[in-house]
């Protein structure tokens, strides 16, 4: 199922040393209204220990069967552009996957991926396990994580590629990112990186790509001895990479997934805004007038495409969760979003 | 007429629905002193309504022989990567203004350029129209805007490319820019795409182009009732766009080419302050010293360099409008400007 | 002598008009504890007068054997893409650098490069000298300044050429930089370039390079009569510049030299608090978690990355200054950043 919404890339590790090792996979699994992720990434990379990857797959294997969710399923598997032994591990695992699961899977996420042809190699490992069931080309989508500094480096030639129908997403990996590059880590999403986000967000839309943000990992402060969910700074993070043209933002908590899910939806008054705006442009249009004045602003074809990127973002966002739009706008409101062609 | 000048950049709907359809486009060709920009360019594409476009053509034809304006004409015409009818227009548009008015154009602003090869389509397009009139090479010149992500990745082969010769100006166009990657228009000119900005003025330095930043579209605010002309938030942009090497900036407005001309234009106490630097860094040269300390400044070949660009934007101003740096700075000072050679 | 630790770019004239010509030279080559910068970089260019180059050389060439300095040595010599007497210039100064300081230098600064064949051409520069002497090649590396439009254009073909063995640093000019794309130096670093850093800082990641940050020339401020050391400014820059991942910074006066010694080297407190949340990290593992919440961050093997490069930071800088980690860090301290493997 190729779904192009993604307002959130929702990570879970596949198992954690409980218990119920799939707790975190079973809970996003199970997430509802604004706490579901448009994305769910079961995770055997990073965040699944070295000793519990066999314990995660089977967790994934289990679970995403008898899952019923609103979103997209996207497994991330180990990569990694210098080591050999990851990139075997990852072939494994996609080709378990892929042959166990291929109806609930949107894509496999690869991360750590190098320079072009090391995610060419990726593209191909996907193509490999797809084969390998009989699916019809292209079933089985790619996002890679851009995290190394090769990855920036040949961004434009991996956008280009002829694997361009296969690819879906790109997603900045900014942790492993400031590390290669030797940097720090200030807190708070600092660095933020600006010239890479810009630089995703364009090679994804030259390339009709998905462009998602990092992982932002100071999810509580602590002052005087409490300690409280950091959800200002998260939401100027996710602000940030809306402006910029991210398609989506990623999510390691629950109360981020309801956040970035909110933060990538228009807000009721900018849905009455933008749609007002397009209905005084084209009556301006109508008679005659190329650019006209609209509360002080110059509005022109061009500023049009903003404010119907508003209207349109609803009506996708509609498609999938209509009960998010249900629950934002009022009836005459969604109405008028939807009767936009 | 070649003109490496452009602080300002005008655009001027070339027809709108008014007794007058010519209004703006009359008051733009007969603005004077820091009104006059130093490009004006009569918009046959997004500043003027589609039913309007024919009138709009006659306009120009109609007004451009007969102005007398101290910089240089440059009509916008229509174009779209991703449009074959848009682009026959404004091939139809090319032939038209290079075959009335080859005389009076500077070149040709084309909108919408996609990968290089458009870009060169485009070329193509501009010496099509300079053959049929039987015009050297290379007469009428091009400048693109870069407002879509295919431009961008594909920028530094167009500052490369064979028809650099051709090639003038390179012009941010951050509406449609920030519509096509998905983002949001924050206001008052945000986000600023700072990553493009510098690119734009690399590239354009790298291959002997112009750079020239993008329109501002909150001409007004609004408080308690009272409408005013949102002049501090223009500034800080042109200044901004002034320090990272851009040329010039796109001017809506006869206040907005007010403010950008004297923007991209030293003060007085700039230009008084850079031809001291140079005579005291000029002297401890010819004492033996490299470097030198000049107001808590280090100050070596490198920074004499920034100091001499001061008072060569002096001089090529002057070379063009007389009145304004005769207007801005005293006899004494302009002449010690230019007196350097 | 091969140093990849380079916190410390301080350049020195060769020669100035006293005299002792050599004055700024030898207090450079003399520095100890933090003052000693670990890349000393006689200066044959902008730092020394062109009269005064002969004697640049001939000072080079008498201080330099007796030198007992803990960092490396790399004189920068006269350079442009645009200017064949300045090569032929370099040319001859690389020729009696190498052929009479074999066993001192470290590499040779080139300034100036222009495009990817320019570059080239430099290092066929360095390799002729090395040659004319009979060195292996590669001895002599090749560090240089990226301070023009042409080269930011190449900057990743620069990186990935086949001279790569040769290339060790990538420098930041961004006087120079200014002056070429027509910008404003608005004091204090400004504009500091935030693209031109990140793309600095990733193609040397990328490419096994060094990456090192530009002159900071505002040396001092003025206020009511009273001159004072810009301390401030200079060490925010410095601390933007570690935090992009750049491995260290330019200093252009002893004051400055001590601060990025100090700024690029990890307090106690970073260093303990690294080394504790490495050891926390290492226990969660063991356990079979693969992420875990540390001062209300989520860690996990990316995040343990950017804390082992602060311990190897600190391994880096015992290795060459065994007087600098004892005299920040306490004896147990010390002890359990050089035990991590």
């Amino acid at each position: 199922m190729r779904n192009q919404l993604c307002r959130t890339f929702q990570t879970a590790p596949a198992a954690v040393p409980r218990k119920d090792s799939s707790k975190y996979l079973r809970s996003g699994l199970n997430a509802e209204g604004f706490e579901a992720p448009d994305w769910l990434v079961p995770d055997l990379e990073d965040g699944t220990a070295p000793e519990m990857k066999g314990e995660g797959l089977e967790n994934i294997l289990e679970l995403v069967p008898d899952a019923d969710v609103p979103g997209a399923i996207w497994p991330r598997v180990e990569w990694s552009y210098d080591d050999p032994d990851l990139r075997q591990r990852g072939r494994e695992q996609m080709t378990t996957l892929v042959g166990e699961l291929a109806d609930q899977l949107a894509g496999i996420v690869v991360p750590k991926v190098g320079r072009f042809a090391d995610v060419k190699r990726a593209a191909e490992a996907v193509a490999s396990a797809e084969r390998a069931v009989g699916l019809p080309t292209n079933t089985i989508e790619l996002s890679i994580i851009i995290e190394t500094a090769r990855a920036r480096s040949d961004l434009r030639e991996i956008g280009r590629a002829d694997f361009a129908d296969r690819l879906t997403g790109l997603v900045f990996g900014p942790v492993d990112y400031t590390a290669e590059l030797g940097g720090r880590d200030l807190g708070n999403g600092r660095p933020r990186w600006d010239g890479m986000l810009e630089v995703l967000s364009n090679e994804a839309s030259a390339n009709g790509l998905i462009a998602i943000g990092g992982p932002f990992d100071d999810l509580f402060t602590e002052r005087a001895g409490v300690t409280s969910y950091n959800g200002d700074a998260y939401a100027d993070q996710i602000e940030y990479e809306a402006a910029v043209g991210l398609d989506g933002s990623w999510s390691l908590y629950p109360k981020q997934t309801i956040q970035a899910n909110r933060i990538h939806m228009p807000t009721p008054a900018e849905l009455d805004r933008d749609l007002s705006r397009i209905e005084q442009f084209n009556e301006a249009k109508t008679a005659g007038t190329g650019a006209v004045m609209i509360d002080g602003q110059m509005v022109d074809e061009a500023t049009l495409k903003i404010f119907e990127n508003t209207v349109r973002t609803v009506q996708t966002i509609n498609a999938v969760h209509p009960s998010q739009t249900q629950t934002r706008y009022d009836e005459d409101l969604l109405g008028r979003a939807l009767a936009m062609e």
